[in-house]
């Protein structure tokens, strides 16, 4: 969607907060990007109206910029805007560049000049200025995007003249500009003259201020300097008197951006903050928090998704902004903690199951096209220091605890912290780990409770949803008998011809036990909402736990193979075949267990915990 | 289904009670027909196995048995059985008969060789007896058709040899017959010793016998003459006693009969009752209820339905059985009460919504191909008998008030009785009619009932049923501005951005009030089963209510036509103008209001009816 119909939207009503969007630059490392989508995933929670990716161009891959828009359209469902430069660039890699954004469904482009050569000659791209950027997207892309342009309140290195540098800012928005973001300053009075100035001087769009929050002494001023700009000799002797007090700069630092944030809201030409994140969080958040536009448990005080646009029926997970899969509104449960392997396996569909399976099914799940560290999603080193080398099962069982408890960021199988929503289940699945059996995926039990309630609520407001309670898990063979012993027992107690609780047990050589049927769908998560259909977004099915099982298998297999003998040096720190010998006894010995209870309307929720009671 | 897999699946488990199965003969009248179809629909009701249509060779319309069984299948959801005679007709009748039973789902046809012709020549047909017939359905059907064999345990007037007839029988099993139906019979010992021959002779076929049951003395005797059929002559006495009074008469033989039946069952050569109904209900329903197969209130004992096959999910309404549409899942609320207009202007569609309307909706709801007559559905001499001629508003208040009292058995938009499931609502609707607001349709709240509940329970067992309260009526125009602001009065007590009630109003005319978006598609029926999608068979949208509109209406104008004037004679005593008057004015200044209430978990049934309480 277009940042400038996000913006008015969000501020049809006049007392609407203030709104805000987050700027990323491209990371060095390929780590580096796997983190940099995790801090993404977490402040999408933040409820931005969009990102933004600086271009990497000359960087080490061209087309990272491109790939991390993609990313975040598609698998982390943020609004997106790409900046794209022009200097030095070839017609083809802008066009491609272009084009990889509309595929993606960003619909968001910052057009910039971009620096010119380092030895001073000219431009050897084919544009010279952004505005003739702007006109080629215009010419190929005609309303497609909305463009954003770059405006300098207080001066630019080769162009001084913030007069001169107006009149440019006009020839950009006659171009097309939709949208503009300024460098950072931290002088307000003289950006609100510089504002007055811009519209005087006929410029409409508007006016995006870039906020740099203040994290350390020594980045503020590096920044500033670098930047050319004027820094409010107050504002510079209140930051000087706390220099050598990291945290006290950054509180005070706090203060200082909230207020600047602040007046420029109150001036009136202003009702959206950018903020330059550094692909930092802490201090963005620490700025949101003071100006109360997120609580203290970092969600957005007002839901801003709800503002203005009529919203669509949702769905409990991340919705892709991908046109291919926007209007996808189904997905097996067994993904639900690993997004970017459910996008990759199924990035080559056709058609994404809309409202029920169906036909829809046909484009079956492929081959998760990742290599291992592409499954264990962190580097060799990084997934030492995470998860240690465990040298039994009960040191896989405390990674499994630690987890739960929230002092452990991920685990292989689930790429980021737990949901809010387990925390009724927290002590039988602790229990349940420590008994062996370890927990790979759960949901409570839910039976109606309003669409906007703060844990288990989606979906528009005033409708109702529900969940069947669901456990995934990772369990000793030998215990697999028994289990589904307790199980049938279970079931036969509630009626002789009906399963209330359905499973499906399999090992990673496929050995399936189930007491479901082949064609067996089962909606585990619903929602009803006034006027609309019924909507089923999370499923149970045998031809997706299959696929799944063999993701959830190989993640053992993958993880196992850190710790192999290796040739480079590089690795030998890694060695250990301990670890190999306990993470091959457990894809080679345990069974991947799922079970519902389909009995939402009665049963509490240790229905499916009462089965293990009685496995030792 | 083939009638011997319906019934080995309902006889899996031994001690199971005996099936039973009626037959009906073609009517002689068009009004004749529609009467049936009624009758039919309710002895539905009663899960027979299966009803059969005789063959009415030479009969008015050559084509009616064919018309019925597709009615049955595709309308009724009734499984049937198409009887075929051989003698006198050409191979493109007999191949278009099957032709028409094929496509209309039926699987079973009763082959029969038919009487031959009176003056005593041979057959003029292509086939001279029924297992020529058999061999022909096989030749050029396979094993589509379960065939079903005529039998004669007391000799065929063409062949008194009751020896020579089992092997004709046996001709006819080999030939591939499958199961066999019986002449009707009183003599049980007689019977049984024929059953004994029958099955040392080497035929292993099902027998279903045949039942006759006694209704008046004259028409038992007429019969049993007719067939030249064997009464014991305890038994002729037991009736001769009691001749002339025909509550006697029919009580004694439902008893006779009922006895009959058991004796036959436990000879242990019989688990399946045939009736001939003679086209009534009363006499084999006292049959039924005597064997206590069915229950005072006319339910079948055991749900026979349930009885081994696996259960797909199944709807609330009543699923087709004809094969293009036998997938159908959701229909709007609109024609709940009207299904003949239903599949009569859906039956051009290539496929029926599957779960949701989505692409499905495509096949927009086609033109009621039907005159006049048939959305009246009664004659006007029968239209006239059951709702008069009304001269005021009143009249027709009083009509809509009787029939929800059960004391009228249908009305212009209800093909039949009530649901039951109106019996909480009763009261309500009663004083909304009353009031003059004629209601039309309507279903309670239901939150997260059992699926085997008595009354709104529908679909496998263990699963949860739900529904959103639905009022559907006519109003006068001049109520309806009030109307609408005391529904949005409502909806803003509950919340200011969304609407707990949603409506459609329309006129005649087509002007369209609503507080609904455009796609608005609003499940409010469905069920929660374990292992299954969500199931969401009644819905409301705009498309389809405009639709049902045209209808709605056209039926006032279909019933006032019944008594403008007339050139014919026969009319003449239906002349009425100010019957005329009355009903044109209800079509002219009467809005069609529906109304659902959203709010299904924390509503009380009572809040759509609020709305009236502040009209006048």
């Amino acid at each position: 969607m277009k940042i400038t119909e996000k913006l008015s939207s969000a501020h049809r009503r006049e007392d609407a907060p203030p709104t805000f969007s987050f700027e990323f630059f491209t990371p060095k490392t390929a780590q580096g990007v796997q983190n940099l989508y995790d801090r993404m995933d977490r402040m999408y929670n933040l409820s931005p109206q969009f990102i933004d990716i600086t271009w990497n161009a000359g960087g080490r891959s061209s087309n990272l910029t491109c790939e991390m828009i993609n990313t975040a359209q598609t698998v982390l469902g943020l609004e997106t805007c790409m900046h794209l430069t022009c200097t030095n660039m070839t017609l083809e890699v802008i066009d491609e560049a272009l084009k990889s954004a509309y595929d993606s469904g960003c619909q968001n482009i910052l057009a910039l000049r971009g620096d010119p050569p380092l030895d001073g000659s000219e431009s050897t791209g084919c544009f010279r200025y952004a505005k003739d950027l702007i006109k080629h997207i215009k010419e190929k892309y005609g309303d497609h995007f909305c463009i954003g342009v770059a405006a300098y309140p207080e001066g630019h290195p080769d162009e001084p003249d913030v007069d001169r540098l107006i009149e440019i800012l006009k020839e950009k928005q006659d171009a097309g500009g939709d949208f503009m973001i300024t460098q950072m300053f931290y002088d307000v009075e003289q950006f609100i003259t510089w504002c007055k100035k811009v519209r005087d001087y006929g410029i409409t769009i508007p006016i995006i201020p870039g906020i740099m929050p203040i994290s350390t002494y020594a980045s503020f001023s590096r920044r500033a300097k670098w930047c050319q700009i004027n820094v409010p000799s107050w504002f510079q002797k209140q930051l000087d008197a706390s220099k050598d007090d990291d945290s006290e700069v950054r509180c005070l630092g706090t203060q200082l951006v909230a207020d600047m944030c602040l007046k420029l809201v109150e001036s009136g030409y202003v009702n959206h903050l950018h903020f330059y994140t550094m692909n930092l969080e802490k201090s963005t958040i620490m700025v949101l928090e003071k100006l109360q536009l997120i609580d203290t448990h970092n969600q957005p005080v007002a839901s801003v998704r709800d503002c203005g646009v009529e919203s669509q029926v949702t769905v409990p997970w991340r919705r892709s902004l991908n046109p291919t899969r926007v209007n996808e509104s189904i997905r097996p449960i067994f993904w639900s903690n690993r997004k970017f392997t459910y996008i990759s396996r199924t990035s080559n569909w056709d058609e994404f199951p809309n409202g029920r399976w169906g036909d829809s099914r046909s484009p079956a799940f492929g081959e998760v096209d990742l290599c291992d560290g592409d499954l264990i999603r962190h580097s060799p080193k990084r997934a030492v220091e995470l998860w240690g080398k465990p040298q039994s099962i009960d040191d896989v069982i405390d990674l499994f605890v630690r987890y739960l408890q929230g002092n452990l960021s991920s685990l292989p199988w689930s790429d980021g912290e737990t949901s809010k929503e387990i925390n009724v289940l927290l002590d039988d699945l602790l229990a349940l780990n420590r008994q062996g059996i370890l927990t790979i995926n759960s949901q409570p039990c839910v039976n109606g409770l309003p669409s906007n309630h703060n844990v288990h609520g989606w979906g528009p407001s005033n409708g109702f949803v529900y969940q069947k309670q669901y456990l995934e898990f990772f369990i000793p063979a030998k215990f697999l008998t028994k289990l589904i012993s307790n199980i049938e027992e279970l079931n036969k107690s509630y009626s002789s011809n009906f399963n209330t609780l359905t499973f499906y047990a399999v090992n990673a050589q496929g050995e399936l036990i189930t007491n479901s049927k082949e064609d067996d769908i089962n909606a585990v998560t619903w929602g009803i909402f006034p006027g609309k259909e019924v909507v089923q977004p999370t499923i149970v099915e045998r031809c997706s736990f299959l696929a799944w099982k063999d993701e959830a298998f190989r993640v053992f297999k993958a993880w196992s193979s850190l710790f192999k003998d290796q040739d480079q040096d590089e690795f030998e720190v890694l060695r250990d075949s301990k670890t190999r010998a306990v993470l091959d006894k457990l894809h080679d010995e345990y069974f991947l267990v799922n079970i519902v209870d389909n009995n939402y309307v009665q049963n509490p929720n240790v229905k499916i915990f009462d089965l293990f009671k009685t496995l030792h």
